[in-house]
C-alpha cells in the first residue's frame, strides 16, 4: 500500500485509557433527564443491527410513526423522527420554517427560548423576543399583544421550560395564530407523555420532543410532527432549507409520510438500534395508555411537591397552574450550599438531582419525575436522600 | 387540569402495531454499512443510561477522544463526536468552515461529493465541483490545476466514495493545499480504521467519519477532528455558524477539547449509550491495533476480490491503485436482474449486500468487508451466497 510509505517513522501510540472495561454505574436519573429507561428498552437498545433500509426497519418506523401520533394526538402524515438530540429537533423546525429575514416571535422565560433566539439569528432569520419573568408563562393576553404588534411568520412556545420548571397553557394560542395568520411551533422535550398535549385540537402547526425524558427511550432522537399548514410553509418556500439531514422535503420521503405508493429513497443512515428501542418505549407507553401515563405523572409530582412543603422547602414556580408536572424548581435554603446536597444524594445514595440552569443556576434544584421513574417508590427514594442531602449540606455550613 | 377540558370528545386511539414485540432478525450485513457490531459493543449499547454530565461520562468521552485521535492519526486537541449520523459529519465540518460566499473546491466523482456540493449551496457557499468519471480517482495534478485556477478557501475531497468504490489517494495533497492556502477537508465515512491513514502526517485540516462502518458501533455517531489551521479559521469567523449543535466553538467545551482546567459547560445531551457502544468498539480496535486492523481489512479484500474473479464477475473500478477495500463495487453481469439477486441473498441467507447508489444505479453490487465482519469465512460466506443468487437469477432471467 503505498500510501503507507509516506515516510512515516511510527504510528502514534494506542491510548491508554481504553485497556479497562467501561465503567457504568447503576444511578437512578431524577434530573431532568435523560431518565432510567425499562428493561424492555434497554434490551431493545442492544439489539443486534440490521439495515436502515430493510423492511423490518421500515415496519419499526412505521410504528414509531404512529406511536408518535398517539403520543402528540395527531393525523399528521409528516409525524417523524429525526435522527439526533432534542436539540435537532428545535433546529429542525426553525431550518424549515423559517426563511432569512423571516419575523419569529419567540417566548421567553427561560433557557430554551433564549436558545431558540440565538439559532433563529444563526439562521438569519429576524427573532423578537416575547419576554416573560423566570417562572411565570406568558398570558393570552401577552401571546395575542405580541402578534398584533409583530405580526410574525412564526411563533415559537416552549410548553415545558425545564430550566424553571414552568409550563406554558396552550389552550387558545392556536387560534389566535390562525387569527394573525402565524404558525404555531411548540417544544415539548420535557413534557410530552406528561401531561396532556393535543396538537390537532390546539390547532398548534409543529411540535417536537425528547426521546429521554417522559417516553423513555436513551437520548439521540427528537420526534417530531408538522402539520398541514406547516407543510405548505415548507413546500412553497423561496429558499433552500440550509441543512440537508433536516430537509424535511427529502426526510419525509425515506419515512414515506406522504403517499405510500411511493417508494422510500434512502436519505441518510438514522441511529437503528435507537430506533428500536423508541419503538418499544411507545409500545409501553400505548399499553398502558396515554391518560393512564398522564395521570401517573400527576400523581408523582404532586406526591413530590407535597414532600417537598413537609420538608420546609419552597417551589420556584409560583402560580400553581403554571408548575410543570414533569419538572420540579425548588428554591434552595438560605445558608445551603446547593452543590453539596447534589453531590451528596450521586455519592451516597447515586441518585440525580439537577441544580438550576440559565436563569435559575444557583437558585433551585430541579428535580424530575419522568417516564419509569415516576412511581410514589422514586419519589420517596429522591425524597428521602434529598433530606439527607440537605442535613448533611447544613451541618457542613455550620462546621 | 384544566387544559383537558377542551372540548375533547376523546382520544386519537393507539396504535395497532404497537401490539406485537418488535421484530429483529439476525442478519449478516455485508453492504457498505451499517456492518454488524461485536458481542462487546453490542452489550455496551444495552447497559442502563446515566447523566451526560457525570464523571464516568466525562470519562468514556475522554477515551473516545483519544480512540478517535489514534484511530485519525493524530494530536489535534480538537477530536470529538457529532451527536448524528455521518451526514452531520458532513454539515459540521462545512458549517463551522464555510461562511457566505467562500470558495469551496469539491472533488465530485460519485454521490457524496455531489451531496457536499448541494449542502454547501444550501449554507450560502459557493461550490466549485472539480469532476471526475464514477469510478476514477483525482490525480494531484488535477488537484493542483483546480487549486490554481479557483483559489478556493476549502478543498473537499471524499476518501472512500461507497458509492462507486473509488479510494483518493491523499498523500501530497496536503502540501498543494498548505502551497494555495486552502484549508483540506476529507470525508472517510466508509474507510477510516480499514486502510492506512495519517490526519497529522498527510497535513489534513479537517476529517469525519462515521461510527457504523469499520469502526464497527452502531450508526447514530460522526467522529470528528479539527487541525490547528482550521481551529484558527473557526475562531477568526466574521457571521455566526449557522448551527448551535454543529457550533465547534461552544460543543468543544462539553468536550473539554481546550485547557482542561476550564469546566465542561452543559451543550446539548448526547446519545449517551451509543457513546458506551463507540468506546468499547475502540477499545477492541486499540486491542487488535491499528496496523492489524489495516491488514485483516486488505486480506479480507484480497479475498473478495479473488472470489468475485473466480467467479467469472469484473470490478467496477479498473484502476487496482483507486479500489476502496472497505466497499467492493462489482459490475452487474449482462442479463442479470441486481434486485433479483440481492433479494435472493436477503430472502435465502439472511445476506446483505447492496446495490448501486448514485451514478452505479443499476450498473453494481456493492459489496462491504467492514469491522468485525471483515474475516475469511464472512467474505467466504457472502461470495458463496452470492454464487447462487447468481445462478437463481441467471435461471428467473431464462424462464
Amino acid at each position: 500500500m503505498s500510501q503507507v510509505a509516506n515516510g512515516q517513522t511510527g504510528l502514534l501510540p494506542p491510548p491508554k485509557g481504553l485497556v479497562a472495561p467501561i465503567n457504568v454505574p447503576q444511578k437512578l436519573l431524577m434530573g431532568p433527564g435523560p431518565t432510567n429507561v425499562s428493561p424492555r428498552v434497554q434490551q431493545a437498545s442492544g439489539l443486534q443491527l440490521i439495515g436502515h433500509m430493510h423492511a423490518e426497519t421500515f415496519q419499526i418506523m412505521d410504528e414509531i410513526k404512529a406511536g408518535m401520533q398517539y403520543a402528540f394526538q395527531t393525523k399528521n402524515q409528516w409525524t417523524l423522527v429525526i435522527s439526533g438530540p432534542g436539540h435537532l429537533g428545535m433546529e429542525a423546525v426553525l431550518v424549515n420554517l423559517l426563511e432569512p429575514g423571516d419575523k419569529v416571535l419567540i417566548g421567553v422565560n427561560g433557557l430554551w427560548g433564549k436558545r431558540a433566539v440565538d439559532l433563529a439569528n444563526r439562521l438569519g432569520a429576524s427573532p423578537l423576543a416575547l419576554e416573560q419573568e423566570a417562572g411565570k408563562s406568558l398570558s393570552l393576553d401577552e401571546i395575542e399583544q405580541g402578534l398584533s404588534k409583530h405580526k410574525p411568520k412564526v411563533l415559537f412556545l416552549v410548553h415545558s421550560e425545564s430550566s424553571t420548571g414552568v409550563m406554558q397553557p396552550l389552550v387558545g394560542v392556536g387560534d389566535l395564530c390562525r387569527k394573525y395568520d402565524c404558525l404555531l411551533v411548540v417544544d415539548t422535550v420535557a413534557s410530552l407523555g406528561g401531561v396532556p398535549f393535543f396538537m390537532d385540537d390546539w390547532k398548534i402547526d409543529a411540535v417536537y420532543t425528547g426521546s429521554q425524558k417522559v417516553i423513555g427511550a436513551p437520548p439521540g432522537l427528537a420526534p417530531i410532527s408538522f402539520g398541514p399548514r406547516a407543510v405548505e410553509a415548507i413546500k412553497s418556500r423561496k429558499s433552500p432549507v440550509k441543512s440537508y439531514l433536516l430537509n424535511m422535503n427529502e426526510l419525509t420521503i425515506q419515512w414515506q409520510c406522504g403517499d405510500p405508493s411511493i417508494p422510500r429513497i434512502y436519505h441518510h443512515t438514522p441511529p437503528v438500534n435507537l430506533f428500536y428501542a423508541l419503538r418499544e418505549a411507545l409500545a409501553e407507553l400505548t399499553e398502558e395508555g396515554l391518560e393512564n401515563v398522564w395521570k401517573r405523572h400527576a400523581e408523582a409530582s404532586a406526591r413530590l411537591h407535597a414532600g417537598i412543603r413537609s420538608l420546609g422547602l419552597k417551589l420556584f414556580v409560583q402560580n400553581e397552574s403554571d408548575r410543570l408536572p414533569t419538572v420540579t424548581t425548588i428554591l434552595v435554603p438560605e445558608g445551603i450550599d446547593w452543590k453539596k446536597v447534589i453531590q451528596y444524594l450521586m455519592e451516597k445514595h447515586k441518585i440525580e438531582i439537577a441544580g438550576g440552569l440559565g436563569p435559575t443556576v444557583g437558585k433551585v434544584f430541579r428535580i424530575g419525575v419522568l417516564g419509569c421513574n415516576a412511581t410514589p417508590e422514586k419519589v420517596d427514594r429522591v425524597l428521602q436522600a434529598l433530606k439527607e442531602g440537605l442535613e448533611f449540606a447544613k451541618l457542613q455550613g455550620h462546621l
